[in-house]
């Protein structure tokens, strides 16, 4: 998981991001995937806030986690984020979770994002967009069960 | 989706939960579905946070959600929820959400729950539990992919 | 606390407002403070959704908690709101977090409010607002500290 | 502001929070002071997650806040953070919220926790906490009224 086409953040968990189970609450793992998202494209050379500063909205229209190990109180998190999937109007992402230090993985993640006018109607992704993602196979397997 | 296996709830959209596309963070939808899910145990006669305090701890395990259309500020927002399967560890649970006047689905969403110990350890739904979960066919097309 | 001035929400604590210590997070309450805002504007006669498509916005400028007992989950919460102070281009609002059943006070707040433009400059507030706001002296004793 | 006594952290803003203004939801900043206060005690030779495993609570009892400009999507945010006031089961600290590059003053705030018991009762700060927080002049005018 060590090509460049694979980034990484770290966050370290908040007391505001634990529930009273002890455990980080779920919802807030979509909130570390778009930050992972975010510098996955800032590292791409993309800024999204100039993207959308230049008309371009992506929305996530799906998204899909697997958790397996509860992630706690100041533990130390590393997120990473690659390109799964790219077609002309849709991009996906796919994610690993793990705990910063002992390495364990957490959860597994993909989100598909669309790109919106901003009217919000479906447009093609910008050729500066598309030419540098770079699907690669995940790197971790995701066992994202189907519907 | 009338029948009574069918749970409803009602949120209206507060401006903490849009973001600076001017629709609700795709995040929030998780928050929902758990209120959706706390209030469908409540109807079967349970209540969660007894539930819990007798030593059951029910985790989410996987969750998958796809974005129909946006919800906006101060929308009314309605919630389906039910049981869409069952099994001495896990019930899993389907929502549609939409928006509660024009009636339009917003978002389709599940959610698999495991049944812990208080060690976090898996264990079983207790019967009085699974007796009262009644799985039924998706009232709703989820339309979930699979990964 | 039961003159019309005074207006009054509910919500239900969710497992998402909790943390690891068992009750609800403190910057939670600054959300069920914008609900009881809002709700005492519609109740006034105002929408705010309708307030900001007209061209006003309404930003927090100023905010003070006093944390007296704690939540926890599943409790049902009263929040009541009133107006304490009305000006030209401010208005502050009064609040009393309570237990809806025990009638405990949890908690005591106030907000000031600053009407700007589209543009995110001073404004007046508009006559037709100030018109069905009125201030009313704290029904309850706030006892927030200077800084 | 450059005293050891003061401590930085450094936070980007995301797009979850946001809010349909366009700014960063004002709720939020709360979060970014409990980050901050929970590395300047880190910085100062404790993790609040020992304290808290040892049977301290520190529970925010006061939270008082000025926003004075607002932060933006993705701008990168410096989070100064100081003892102004320590007491046998109380301390206090203050806050200067900046935009890390322009160095604008966003917000400042002030909170008071107490420390409580595990049964959450009102207990003695210990000593070994008390002796290595040290309470200085606020750095930053903190601008907060009272109520």
């Amino acid at each position: 998981m060590s090509s460049p086409e694979v980034s990484e953040i770290r966050v370290r968990v908040n007391y505001s991001e634990t529930d009273q189970m002890g455990v980080v609450y779920h919802a807030r793992y979509l909130v570390w995937l778009d930050i992972a998202r975010t510098e996955h494209l800032r590292r791409s050379g993309m800024s999204y806030r100039d993207l959308e500063a230049a008309g371009l909205r992506l929305v996530v229209a799906e998204a899909a986690l697997r958790y397996r190990q509860p992630a706690r109180y100041d533990d130390p998190i590393l997120v990473r984020c690659w390109v799964r999937a790219l077609a002309s109007r849709r991009v996906e992402f796919g994610y690993a979770v793990q705990h910063a230090e002992a390495g364990r993985l957490l959860a597994t993640a993909r989100t598909a994002l669309l790109a919106l006018s901003p009217a919000m109607t479906p447009t093609r992704l910008p050729d500066a967009v598309r030419s540098v993602l770079c699907a690669i196979p995940d790197p971790v397997r995701l066992n994202l069960t189907d519907a």
